[in-house]
């Protein structure tokens, strides 16, 4: 299953906030056997949002998972952008709002808000399109969202770290699991990193591809670094499969040819 | 003038790599007046590459800058694809030949690589889209790019973190400004965090809309953080302007309506 991570916020865009929560689901996504083919950061635009939303799906990327815009404020606009993209209408998600209405009270009760009344702008976060499956927020207000249509996953979390890492881990990774495993796919991924002894990338890099043309399920990367007396290059091997057992296979066979193919090319040097 | 980031490298997309550049760079072109509207991170496939860049042209993007796959291995694509994304062919650029081929003079003598010798990996840098301007690395081997076609700057820089800023300080900033010039653009943004005295951004959000509809070339943000006891909501208030006086006197005006907006919800509430 491919997938793409769409963050949205102007905060990105205007390099006030760096974006890590991409970085943190792309590993995560990662380790399910889940590979994500794009990561894109938007604007705090309806309309841009939707865009590329559909663009997503015009790649063919069976996972979308946004990030941020999920909050109270009127820019917070993805679930409307998630109906535009879809087609869908806006519907108040009756699961939805009894989440949001439970969270504002036990917020009342420990005196984080000042009232427990549901305002408009609270109400807001329980709108979702139509068909959504709300994801109870155990860290902050906004419900998270879980969407399957046809043979797309839809997902959105809010832009916060902790809430976002909290619905992803608690939620949306054993539905993720569900998905996959009913898909019959289940990719395992493994990796270990060699020294390769070498010090310019430009001499070890013919070796490296060398390796990877020679077998399948796996992808060596020489680690760029920079020029220095006392460099030694990393090569990071990675091997994926079904199950852990081919994975490791796989890794060990690249890891066996890459230490063969340094060893001959060292004493060939000398 | 808007533009797009587009980063290069499966590297981000496993979650290997926290990808600082764009962050960083975004900051720095906001500051010079330009408007970053997406940042995009793709695989190390040609097509990819080539597709999102004609994407971004597509959006009426007209800065497009790219990080990553410069370097001298195989998996290094970026400026074949910007070949292709502009049908241009590519060519051995001599003054980029010029600065791969000192640069590595210079490392062997410094003893940092074992040859001076140009090997087709190390001349794979000086290939370039036709009627590029390679831009001097002052810190790492591969030379950066910058092109321009009708309205649109093109930019590609190295994805190691010191070499992406050392090229965009010393080249790319510069003839960033001159553009900005010639198209009469210049803007400046300037911008302060004020605290709201607020816990609850559901009752802080309305306020806050009501003065960015007041007023031009203003973006007013609520700061989304945790619930609890002692949290101050700060609102981050960004002003632009073609100079920094248009600046600073919209930035005092938002400022001093948000004051007032806050003292007044803060008098009704007690």
């Amino acid at each position: 299953m491919k997938g793409a991570i769409v963050a949205v916020g102007r905060e990105i865009l205007t390099g006030k906030t760096l974006d890590t929560n991409s970085h943190w689901l792309a590993g995560r996504l990662m380790a399910i056997g889940i590979r994500v083919k794009r990561i894109c950061v938007v604007d705090d635009v309806l309309e841009e949002i939707a865009r590329e939303l559909s663009y997503c799906f015009s790649l063919g990327l069976e996972l979308v998972i946004t990030t941020g815009g999920l909050g109270p404020t009127e820019d917070d606009m993805t679930l409307a952008s998630w109906a535009q993209a879809l087609g869908r209408e806006m519907v108040l998600n009756p699961q939805a709002l009894e989440m949001v209405r439970s969270k504002y009270q036990k917020l009342y009760r420990m005196g984080y808000v000042d009232t427990p009344e549901m305002t408009p702008q609270r109400e807001k976060m329980a709108w979702m399109p139509k068909g959504a499956q709300p994801l109870p927020n155990s860290v902050g207000a906004a419900p998270g969202m879980f969407m399957r249509e046809g043979s797309r996953v839809l997902v959105a979390l809010p832009g916060v770290p902790d809430e976002m890492k909290a619905i992803f881990s608690h939620e949306v990774q054993p539905l993720l699991v569900e998905v996959l495993k009913e898909r019959g796919e289940g990719i395992v991924m493994v990796e270990e990193v060699i020294q390769s002894g070498f010090k310019d990338e430009s001499l070890l890099g013919p070796l490296v591809r060398k390796i990877m043309a020679s077998m399948e399920g796996i992808y060596l990367k020489t680690l760029a670094t920079h020029f220095g007396p006392d460099v030694d290059l990393g090569v990071r091997v990675e091997a994926w499969g079904k199950d852990e057992r081919e994975a490791r296979d796989r890794l060990k066979r690249a890891v066996d040819a890459l230490e063969k193919a340094l060893r001959e090319a060292g004493s060939a040097e000398n």
